[in-house]
């Protein structure tokens, strides 16, 4: 007995989250399931951006540093998402992007403990994060930095005396998977490492409380849930704890205790913002910066409840249509296990996502056979849900994956 | 017997570039000399930014990362770049910030030549150079690298077989003194070192040829002459001879060769790609990539020529104006010194920038005496700096700037 249309478009008349879809900009009759890829435009974020092109840049110019406090973005900004992952005022500032960003805490982390070296991760950790510890090993050299990878169940086991730190991204890209966060750095800790999680799909999409997991480092992303542009800046968490000890080697103006005194030797300022390097990209802050103000009014229980509720519905009519039998789950089937996505598992899927977005169904896929679908309560109702599912079962059943031009066209997404 | 109003009037009428100020938006009254901090808003630079937010974001979604090329922003804006220093196609590619660019060429100068270790700068370079370069030798050791600072007058002399890099700024960003790029590039070369020039107060001020000179690596800034917009991203040159051989720490996934294939270790892509580290920050990629278009129709010698006679003409009127006695010419009086700023000492400097800024006419000021007003000829009119004066002047005689709103208030420019 499966879910009906009626089911879900009365779902969606309980929503208590439904006001929000209007703040955003979405096409009529398009399905968007890649959030946790790209965040769609909140019309607020439209207006903010063309003002502080045309008022604040255009007019202001050089005075905005002053008069629109340009400067303070990446701490005020940091300020508004803290809450989101269980963080404190003075704990989150924004800047540069994700990967960057954990080279600064990577390298931070590593000079806390010097005689440990190895900074533990998962083999099928988001790429980027692995190359810059590469990176940084290169850089430094094995005999301080070395990267191990290890199976993500066999995770735990793997932590020893040896280990530095311990950097994970919470919520797996590719099925969701999540890692529980507490019972990680406890065992990190437990063994005197340090962690450093990557938050790219935790903030803004699952409840995360930082402190309240005794979490030493974090990094995450400006442009998946957070709604906060292509390419907007990343954010760092250092717990307060580390703060006044730990220096990170990008330490550029930004970062100086008195940037402005322009002299010739570089002294950390106080707090996060020695994690500043560069002047801040401030078009990007500023999109950044508005699309939080929305965020501040989201009740974060009620996002993560309707997400699951999303996924176990996609899941529940997805197994149970008969045109989707080739489909499996990629994800866990348990909501506890799960981040705010659902992925299956396809061998055509490459071809089948083509059509799918031709479709107007936005997914995305990721090699070598996942269809991943982004849940994100804010704007997704949960009779796109069944919308999403029933075009699927179209393509499926008129086989129009299979014609040359969704089989041989390039993507990045 | 000085330069009256008619006579910058008449060098408008006749200026060859008069025809780009209208491209820009520029309030009425004001006089912007600040050019060299944060370049003004080009007209097609607000309607490129709403475009891409409200249509390629907003419309395309994630789509917009093959639909509008999003991905190949930095190699494109980076080609635009190419011709104004001096570079070929492929040479020049834009990410991140000039301080986080110039953390990249250092670590990748130096693994060049592992036996060679001193970073040598000097020590009136932009203070952001200094400190990232003495971040990476605090995180790889005194025994890989240090950093030596010369009085800029010596620099010639302290390049010897210890050397690995020689670190500059083009242009002085305090007194717009102006190194020779060519002499200095040889002299380094002749003794085995490898140069990294910054050129943050040259791209668009001054003509470079970065590959007539033999440059091996360079950093600049899209956001001064370039009119990139605040906090543009900056760009990266490394010679077309170097590119297969270097590498570069920050290795993220969009300097992977093959960033969607998310495989585990890290293959840097061929040419300057694997100078990207993490996602480019496309709205602003875009709003600096609108701002190159402007460029190519530019003349640069047209550029350099008005710019050096808009210099001379400020310090002619500067010195015949009997107000303005007090004030030392802190720029080389020679152009060929000189890059496109002029600045003047005064004990009162800070107060009296200020009170120049209420009076619409916009410099900055450099701790501890310094007044700087950048040069941009494709906005700055002859009778522009005319006016600048006359509002000096005025300040002066009515001592205006002794008034304590003047003296007290704080500012970041």
């Amino acid at each position: 007995m499966t879910i009906t249309h009626a089911d879900l478009a009365a779902l969606d008349r309980h929503d208590p989250l439904a006001g929000f879809r209007d703040a955003f900009q979405l096409e009529a009759g398009l399905v968007y399931l890649d959030g946790n890829s790209l965040g769609p435009l909140l019309k607020s974020v439209a207006r903010r951006v063309t003002e502080v092109v045309a008022n604040e840049w255009g007019q202001g110019l050089i005075r905005s540093w002053n008069l629109h406090d340009w400067i303070e973005l990446p701490q005020r900004i940091g300020d508004k998402i803290a809450p989101l992952i269980g963080a404190k005022p003075g704990e989150v500032i924004v800047a540069d992007s994700t990967s960057v960003n954990l080279f600064k805490l990577l390298a931070a982390g590593l000079s806390l403990q010097p005689e440990r070296t190895v900074v533990l991760s998962a083999r099928d950790n988001f790429p980027t994060d692995l190359y810059m510890a590469e990176g940084l090993a290169g850089l430094i050299g094995s005999e301080r930095c070395s990267l191990r990878l290890s199976d993500p169940e066999n995770l735990l086991d793997a932590i020893d005396e040896r280990t530095a730190m311990v950097m994970l991204t919470h919520v797996d890209f590719r099925s969701g998977r999540m890692f529980d966060m507490q019972a990680v750095t406890r065992a990190a800790h437990e063994s005197g490492a340090l962690v450093v999680w990557d938050l790219a799909h935790s903030a803004g999409a699952v409840p995360v409380n930082l402190n309240e997991c005794d979490v030493d480092m974090a990094v995450g992303c400006g442009y998946k849930f957070l709604n906060g542009g292509p390419g907007a800046p990343a954010f760092v968490f250092v717990a307060e704890r580390h703060q006044p000890v730990v220096q990170q080697p990008l330490s550029g103006w930004m970062g100086h205790d008195d940037p402005f005194a322009f002299s010739s030797g570089y002294a950390p300022a106080a707090g996060m913002k020695r994690f500043l390097s560069g002047t801040p990209a401030v078009i990007g802050h500023a999109a950044l910066d508005s699309a939080m103000d929305l965020w501040q009014q989201v009740d974060v229980g009620q996002v993560r409840e309707k997400s699951l509720r999303l996924g176990d519905c996609l899941i529940e009519l997805m197994e149970n249509e008969p045109a989707l039998g080739g489909f499996e789950l990629a994800s866990p089937r348990s909501g506890n296990l799960r981040g705010s996505q659902v992925s299956f598992a396809h061998p055509d899927g490459y071809a089948i996502m083509q059509a799918l977005i031709d479709d107007l169904v936005i997914g995305d896929f990721r090699a070598p056979d996942l269809l991943r679908f982004g849940l994100t309560p804010l704007y997704t109702r949960y009779v796109d849900i069944g919308e999403a599912v029933s075009r699927l079962a179209d393509i499926m059943t008129s086989k129009r994956h299979r014609q040359p031009r969704y089989q041989l066209r390039n993507t990045v997404t």
